[in-house]
């Protein structure tokens, strides 16, 4: 922490020079003065030195080269309408600090080049532009990527065909190892297009985990190969789905950005959907008279062999269809009334003497999907009931705590056995309002609970979550961005970037960047403007 | 009431019959039964009858038959994947109710075309739909286009390329005579297919007034050729701005849909961005020693003679530009504390014996802009406080009810007063929260005061209002609908239909008609799906 806090004293002494660049998340560390390089894109290259082949790095290189040098609003919309930027030509040699141009950066990675984005995935990287040698300097291939991000962000047009970039150096890693984004394809479809669009929005944030919750009570869009009828079945309709190849899609785009992919599979609860294609997995719920309710199931029936088969089967095939290290399992809000009034259930009770306490049998449902899960090598993420409901879990599992009341001390209380921790309760971004509201997302902080260094060490991250009750393709861009870009700071950026007055001018720059990319944004803060509003 | 309550009662005795129709906002009255007709869209015509040429109809009928047969989800966005709607072929013979095929509709108006809606239009029409002859018949062309509206709500798709009609009569009118959407393209700039494609959206849903809030304290977009430095200074940026060309345009487009067009021109507050090209304008604010304080002005600045030139050369240009006989000249929120420090106006003040009541000051302003507005020959609406200030209004004054609090009792206040009343207050849609929120837009009733027969009939309409401070293009849509639908029927349909819980279906229904035409409406009633959320 002392490391931390002397850093961001030299960050600020030099804030006119950071305000420059305007990066979004704020790097660790800005070095940079007046003096800058003009950049002409028909003489730029960017090269890279890798010990082997690392296809990653050619494509990032690519899709970054395509994006740096943006001089319209053509790709906000088809219904672009002739109208660009300024078209000014300056005369560098009179502006005060020009120092030459910049043809080339070189990106110099000193590991092998990984394919798949990871739990120890190292992201750090430093950047050095000056007038001989510009070069991003990382240990990993997703250090390079995080840098060409920022190289991106650093550079700015400054007439018409022409760009510069400040010299400088920036020494750059993330404050956190997970930082997650949940996206909700269950309560309303998400055309792949717009995955698409958020995992460019993510990339553009520095976020790398992405959080799938793909299946939920209201439809099972995900085509398992092993239980085709789930989809069949589950899906609001039969083209509602992804595909094992649109799946496949979605982890290498992730992938290719740097973005783990985890998949929620959430039981027992939040699985009416299940029902529909998988017979005699659901409980039966019975009425007040201890007769079958026709059509009426409740969470998983934890008491059947058959379930325990079924899920070994379905989570085998996850496993093989997921290749990260972690499944998220959910585990929450599992109702009870169902459980209770079946008399089967009632009878495994009373031999397991359990007593009344229905949360003995949720765990004793967790604890054996979680023995099936690790028999798979997988690690996984369960919502904070898990541990809450004192199931016996693994050390590196990692708890997710989501309830928005008192989630400090559910914090400390999960750090204090022992386990990672994840917070997401002060990040649901799906609950709107009027008027400006990333301020309170961006001064939320997961470290800020009452526990000793070490318990604040178990704090692996974050994650902003958009469910889908009120969201989809139409609204999910907008009401998503830039609200999460809040986010993506507290979780990239020291921790004492806390103040969002001083974050203002950046957050506002890191809109209007996005918009220019495409994404259609929101604007949040009250009136203002961006240079394609007139292109959206 | 009598009348309309009778009407409902009947409606009811039918409801199943309703709902196969599903239209939006409901008709006053249908009469229908499980008897259909096929329409095979390569052997359909609509031919109209009307006394001489009328281009408005000709121009809607094109444009009806243009969306009346969509077989799959392409217009819903270019990355349309080819999935389409089910294509099985129905044979019509087997199905219960099968009457026949029809060929064509035609459509009778009785009087001569009129080609811009006024305050006068008659939007009631009849549609019969029988084997023999299948009719719209209307008064005036902007029923006729009501009915289109109508007409194509009730043809369903039944398979590929197979559509079909209910037989069955509808008699329907406004239950309102004004039908607005206020849309604000101050506080961010909104380019003209975001404008285009609400108006779309109000054909849709039966408005008939768009109240274009151009201007405000943030920018000035609208090019006056008198004034041309208001937009030249006081636009975002020099390409965010509304030329003639573009106003006759927005101005056509809404005509050709039987939707007037009201620009707001809000005076003397919210005028900031009108002090930026039109110096001397505003008022000059003083500090506390009496000095003026550098660049900060107040609002217009009442006591100067070059004021009131200013507004009568802009105002006369403005009654030239948009042709409804009504201009909304505001008048909502003035600030007094920049004219309480100033000086002159404090002298002002004095000479004409107004003491400390800025509320006349106010009214002297009001009252020089009104006499200025009726010399031009138009009408005017005003926001409610130029009532509550009780400034001399011509009774024909349609007085804008906006305030949340107490709306029933300001209602009463205004009608008892003989004026006009229109209200906005229960339906400011930007404001959001997390949820369904359609219900309670849906259960305001502007003739819901303690008020009598003769006063509730003043009340000409209502009007949903979508301000923009945390609205661009990239939201526009998706917040503004289907949120909108639920005021369009309050102000539509009979008073009779107030059970949001009966009209969800229909609702829901309509919130996918708008999405198939390409409209990116968003899921406001939680988890569910229209056909093309794949294609969003």
């Amino acid at each position: 922490m002392a490391i931390k806090i002397y850093l961001s004293v030299v960050v600020l002494t030099l804030l006119v020079a950071i305000d420059a660049y305007k990066i979004w998340p704020h790097p660790k560390e800005i070095k940079t003065n007046e003096s800058f390089l003009s950049i002409d894109p028909k003489n730029f290259t960017i090269k890279s030195k890798v010990n082997g082949d690392c296809p990653v790095l050619d494509r990032a290189i690519k899709r970054y080269l395509d994006r740096m040098f943006i001089v319209d609003c053509s790709r906000v919309n088809e219904h672009f309408r002739g109208r660009y930027f300024s078209n000014k030509t300056e005369n560098f040699n009179k502006i005060h600090g020009y120092d030459g141009q910049m043809t080339m950066v070189l990106i110099q990675v000193h590991d092998k080049c990984e394919t798949i984005p990871n739990t120890d995935m190292n992201e750090a990287y430093t950047i050095k532009i000056d007038k001989d040698h510009s070069i991003i300097d990382s240990k990993s291939v997703w250090g390079a990527l995080r840098g060409l991000e920022t190289l991106s962000q650093m550079i700015t047009r400054a007439g018409k065909n022409q760009f510069r970039i400040n010299i400088g150096q920036i020494n750059d890693e993330p404050r956190f190892t997970f930082r997650g984004f949940m996206l909700d394809s269950s309560r309303h479809y998400l055309p792949l297009h717009a995955i698409y669009e958020t995992l460019d929005a993510m990339e553009m944030n520095k976020f790398n985990v992405f959080h799938w919750h793909l299946v939920d009570d209201q439809s099972f869009p995900f085509v398992s190969t092993t239980f085709p009828a789930l989809s069949e079945k589950g899906a609001y309709r039969s083209n509602f789905i992804y595909t094992p190849e649109d799946v496949q899609k979605v982890s290498h785009y992730a992938n290719d950005r740097g973005i783990r992919v985890i998949p929620e599979f959430d039981t027992p609860g939040h699985t009416q959907s299940w029902g529909k294609g998988q017979p005699n997995l659901l409980t039966q719920c019975y009425d007040a008279k201890g007769k079958p309710k026709p059509n009426v199931y409740g969470p998983i029936n934890p008491v059947l062999n058959t379930t325990y088969e079924f899920i070994q089967k379905l989570f085998h095939e996850i496993a093989q269809r997921f290749p990260d290290q972690y499944i998220h399992l959910g585990g929450d809000e599992v109702e009870f009334g169902c459980w209770k009034s079946n008399p089967i259930l009632q009878e495994f009770m009373k031999t397991n003497h359990f007593g009344d306490d229905y949360a003995k049998l949720e765990s004793y449902y967790i604890t054996k999907l979680i023995d099936i899960v690790q028999n798979l090598n997988r690690s996984y993420i369960v919502w904070q009931e898990v541990f809450d409901n004192k199931v016996n879990i693994r050390p590196e599992t990692v708890v997710n705590v989501w309830k928005g009341n008192g989630w400090p001390t559910e914090m400390k209380n999960v750090a204090k056995a022992g386990h990672h921790v994840l917070l997401s309760a002060c990040w649901y971004l799906n609950y709107i309002g009027y008027g400006t509201d990333w301020y309170k997302y961006y001064q939320c902080d997961p470290q800020n609970f009452n526990g000793t260094q070490q318990e604040k060490n178990l704090v692996i991250g974050g994650e902003a979550c958009m469910w889908g009750e009120f969201v989809d393709a139409s609204n999910l861009i907008s009401r998503t961005w830039p609200r999460a870009c809040a986010v993506a700071e507290r979780l990239w950026s020291p921790e004492s970037f806390k103040d969002y007055k001083n974050a203002k001018p950046r957050f506002h720059e890191q809109r209007c960047r996005m918009q220019v990319l495409g994404l259609k944004v929101e604007p949040i803060e009250g009136p203002d403007f961006c240079y394609c509003d007139d292109a959206i």
